[in-house]
């Protein structure tokens, strides 16, 4: 896929430098008056309804959380359906309350939408878009190149619940029971950080597909740095971590939906960290590592909770649950 | 499928008055600075490419068209899309490289995009979603509420060239050879009138589909207004009238993806027409018809070439070609 998008689809398009770099990201452009985040995603997911979930909710909640990470305070949500023919309707209308609930939750509006239909087969019931426009907080200083060495990593709550509770569901694990996504929007996290900390948040991300792990190798990779992460401070569900175990999955791999790791400057970190715990989405906030200085072949080092030290890499193939 | 997305999508969704209106219109948002339009739209064009366009030049233009026609200024583009497994790879580089030149072109970016695949099945190879935003430009006062008893209609050139080449195409009709969609952007039109007639220009629309007969309709209803249509000035292209004959459709409902139409005060329409007559795409840009006045069951009558007097319908079930 990521071949695909770089060898086909960026070059054929044309387009600007935005595009070079991860899609699913969030493009920042100066208008009159301020700057503006401008997103989009289509959603595949199976089952359309999952424990915590359904494609719905994650279609408003993933757009508004690729706003957020870019320091922008979600304004207006496109929404548009391609239906399969013969889907249950009953179905299209607890998905759509569903989408229309996690807008009104964050309160962003979906003020456009579309709706197609076409012949049954391969499309597994519906695809939702959503694209997603956002006004940049003014204090949102953000990017690869504001990364310090000395910066600390922050995690919001624990890992993989998302793509633990759809995989679990679609293998039908009755182990997994008590699972369920953590399917959210970040915009409230990432407003209050931005709007009381402003510059000493660095950077910002949602580990979603590749889970932590590709996520902590991008921003060591874009940011030119080694990082180092130390595995016991890393929150932790049980559930997930039997789940897991069970399916041969490492949790950094795995999907989380309402989860944001961000870097912010070592003054302002224990702040930032209390600031998270404060709202209930990230009661379990925490620092998990630092960011350790500039490297040629920058790495992201693990302790692990025995002492040991491995290298988290980019996830890849097998390694990458397809879940989204 | 207007009734479902009046029974199901809007009801279950919430969401802003907007959307109660015509799902594929922009919504227009104040934002710091300013007045801003967005718009998504999904496409589903079989076949994937036809004379004179193909589904990514149909996603670019569609999307910029229903900026343009709210008096936004296209500024950026997101283009999602959703691939069928074995979808040939020459095929997609092909549809891209057009999207590309089509935004380049309207002088429009691609800021972000997305890619997904589905299962082989009934996708008919792609589904491109583009979504846009647009800045209105300060002299847009644009509205059903703005139309005025005495004002003139205008449209920018002959009808039904997409939807007959399409169709053709799909039937193997040879004799439409000679026949290419009129798929174009049509933001340089509404630009210049917008920004040298400001108010005097009071409502736009794309006629896509439905046609005309759907956007004259939709314009009496929602501006509560009788018109009256010269069906002697409505310029026309004699292949399309030939196919539409060949075919048994009535022109006026079939659809166009690159032309405008417009109401203007009285005393602008002549300059609006020469305007409009001096960009390439509506060198035969034509007075067709008036606003009467205000009509408790507001109609449409066709004035015919020979002197009678039709009602135009809003075309539904067999009459709309399912086209896009």
């Amino acid at each position: 896929m990521a071949e695909l998008v770089e060898r086909v689809v960026l070059p054929s398009l044309g387009g600007r430098a935005q595009c070079a770099g991860r899609l699913t990201d969030a493009a920042v452009l100066r208008f009159p008056g301020g700057r503006l985040a401008f997103t989009t995603d289509s959603y595949v997911v199976q089952p359309l309804e999952f424990p915590g979930g359904d494609i719905g909710k994650l279609a408003v909640c993933g757009t508004i959380n690729d706003l957020a990470v870019v320091g922008a305070v979600p304004a207006a949500l496109s929404l548009a359906l391609v239906l399969e023919e013969g889907l249950e309707i009953s179905l299209l209308r607890r998905v759509l309350e569903s989408a229309g609930a996690a807008a009104a939750r964050a309160g962003v509006e979906v003020v456009t939408g579309d709706t197609k239909v076409v012949e049954r087969g391969g499309l597994a019931g519906m695809v939702i878009n959503t694209s997603g426009v956002g006004v940049l907080l003014e204090t949102a200083r953000l990017g690869f190149d504001r990364v310090r060495g000395g910066d600390k990593v922050l995690l919001s709550g624990p890992l993989g619940e998302h793509g633990l509770a759809v995989m679990s569901r679609r293998k039908g694990l009755s182990f997994a029971a008590e699972l369920e996504s953590d399917c959210a929007a970040i915009c409230g996290l990432t407003r209050a950080l931005v709007e009381r900390l402003g510059p000493a948040v660095r950077w910002m991300r949602d580990p979603t597909r590749g889970g932590l792990a590709a996520t902590l190798a991008e921003l060591a990779a874009g940011a030119g740095m080694d990082l180092e992460i130390d595995e016991a401070e890393i929150p932790e569900n049980r559930a997930a971590r039997a789940a897991a175990e069970m399916l041969g999955l490492d949790l950094l791999t795995v999907a989380n939906e309402g989860k944001l790791l961000a870097v912010v400057a070592a003054e302002s970190a224990g702040e930032a960290r209390r600031m998270l715990a404060d709202q209930p989405i990230a009661r379990r906030a925490a620092i998990i590592g630092e960011v350790r200085g500039a490297a040629e072949n920058p790495l992201v080092e693990l302790v692990t909770r025995v002492g040991g030290r491995r290298v988290v890499q980019m996830p890849y193939g097998e390694e990458l649950p397809r879940i989204c």
